[in-house]
Parts: C-alpha cells; sequence; structure tokens
C-alpha cells in the first residue's frame, strides 16, 4: 500500500533547544515498541512510540505533542501517555526527527531497530507470513526483549487487546 | 564564609541543542536533594544535585560531566551516578544552569526549592540553629517529601551515612 509513496519529512520548525530537550527527556522517559494483536485470522501490528508519566506532569506531553505535531494524548487512573502510533507519523515525523536529533544513550539501540521495523512495515512486509516473521524477529531484539511487558502496558492504557 | 563573595556564573559555552538534551534528560532522571547527616555534636548538611542511572548508561553521564565542567561519577553494584555536590558548582553552575535553561515539568518546582536550600547554604544560613531549621523546613517540600527516601539511597551509593 505505502510502497511507492514518498516519505516527506514534516520536522518542527528549527529550534535547537526545544529539540533537544524533547530529545533528552525522551532518552529518559520514551519508549519504542510494537503491539501485537491476534485477531480472528491474522496478527495485526502497531508501532508506536510513546511517552508514559503521572498525570500531574501532562503538561510536559501536550508541549511535545505541539511541537511534534503529531500524536494523541490519553489518560488511565494514574497515568498520562503521549503516543504517536499512526505509520506515517512514525515514518514522517519520529524517525526523521530522532535521525536529526539523535539520542546519545542506549535508547537510541532501540530506536535503531524500530526505524527497521516501521520501514518494514512502511514497505507493506508485515503483510506476508515470512515479512512477518522477520518483523517480530527484530522485535524480539526490541526493549531487551521485553515485549510481553509492553503488551501489558498496552492493555493498561488502552485497553485494545 | 561565603556571605560576601560574588556568584560566578560558570555556564557551558553556548550550545543549544546539547543543554535542551541536559535540561530534558534531567527532567526525567534527575535529582535534587539535601542530605542531612548527624555528626557528634552537629548536623551537617550537603546539597546535591545527582542523575543514576545503570551502568550500562554511563556514557551519557561522562557526556554531560564534560559538558558542565563539574561534578564527579561514582559508581556502585548496579548503578553509575553522576553528582554535584560542591556548593560552589550548584551555585555557580548547576543552579545558573537551570534558569537559563529550565526544565518544564513537575521537577521545576524542586528546583526551586533547591535554589533556595542553597542560597540559603551559601550565605552560611546553616551556622545557626535557627538557620538550619529554615532550611530543614524548606527540605521537607523537597521531592514530595521523601527526604528518607532520598537518604537510603545516598547511603547506597556513597555509604555515607
Amino acid at each position: 500500500m505505502h510502497s511507492n509513496r514518498e516519505i516527506l519529512e514534516r520536522l518542527p520548525k528549527n529550534d535547537e533547544y526545544m529539540s533537544g530537550l524533547v530529545t533528552g527527556f525522551s532518552m529518559g522517559e520514551g519508549c519504542f515498541a510494537l503491539c501485537k494483536r491476534k485477531g480472528k485470522d491474522k496478527i495485526y501490528l502497531s508501532a508506536e512510540f510513546r511517552i508514559s508519566l503521572k498525570k500531574e506532569d501532562k503538561f510536559i506531553l501536550y508541549k511535545i505533542r505541539n511541537f511534534l505535531k503529531c500524536g494523541r494524548i490519553y489518560f488511565s487512573n494514574k497515568a498520562v501517555t503521549f503516543a504517536v502510533t499512526k505509520l506515517i507519523d512514525l515514518v514522517e515525523v519520529i524517525i526523521p526527527y530522532f535521525d536529526n536529533y539523535p539520542m546519545i544513550n542506549v535508547k537510541k539501540n532501540d530506536f535503531e531497530k524500530f526505524k527497521i521495523i516501521c520501514y518494514k512495515m512502511w514497505k507493506g512486509e508485515g503483510k506476508t507470513k515470512e515479512g512477518l516473521e522477520r518483523i517480530l524477529s527484530v522485535r524480539e531484539l526490541l526493549n531487551n526483549g521485553g515485549y510481553n511487558r509492553s503488551l501489558i502496558m498496552e492493555e493498561e492504557y488502552f485497553g485494545l487487546l
């Protein structure tokens, strides 16, 4: 579906300080995840970049949301989450953003794997059994293999699974 | 001792991106604390700004140390900690730094209280019983009043208490 589509870079306006701030904060609090849902006869994948905080800290998430101009803010019992889940936003904003303003801690390793996953999904690889398996094999390396934990978090926040 | 001394601002060279990155990362991972030690006949206070991470993430702490040009890196069993404990470094670097590159999340409230504490200590208020009590009353508002937790962390990292 997307395979021949050009990737536009919808990056925020040049603001070096705010860019550093968003990268620095994401280095500590951000999470790149690939969520797997089982449908009736197939598996659905959805990649996401998210930051979850205690509710009283929602202001910073609105700032980040307004800066990146994509993603949504969700509330659960105690937490507030900023999540970018649309593949087009991940490919056109989040990935070019962290390429331009790179993380300089261990989370950059997760970002590199996340990038591979998103590009594979963008090219439509998730639609074949072999492609899906290749994507899931990269996912096993994400967040120290803690994808089950991510699924549980996902369930908590969005009640999707 | 310090009361008549001028405060020099020893701020890092102008690098907006790195400044944003250090502030953003500190918003997530940084901690402002005031540690209390009981000596034989008096109470000793030491203020500190610290960032504690898992050992594999030590690289970012060296980057921050080199950028701010103050503080030290400590290792414990599983963690690595960057800590600025010298009052002169807190007053001349850390406080002007976060005044110039402000945190925009709830941690800014801790910073404001930490600043009051450091200035009071800088003016020598900690040397009188009344001044000490005033400083400790501000400390009770720091980190949601979780100063006992800070003390336990301190003990773990530095074996000081």
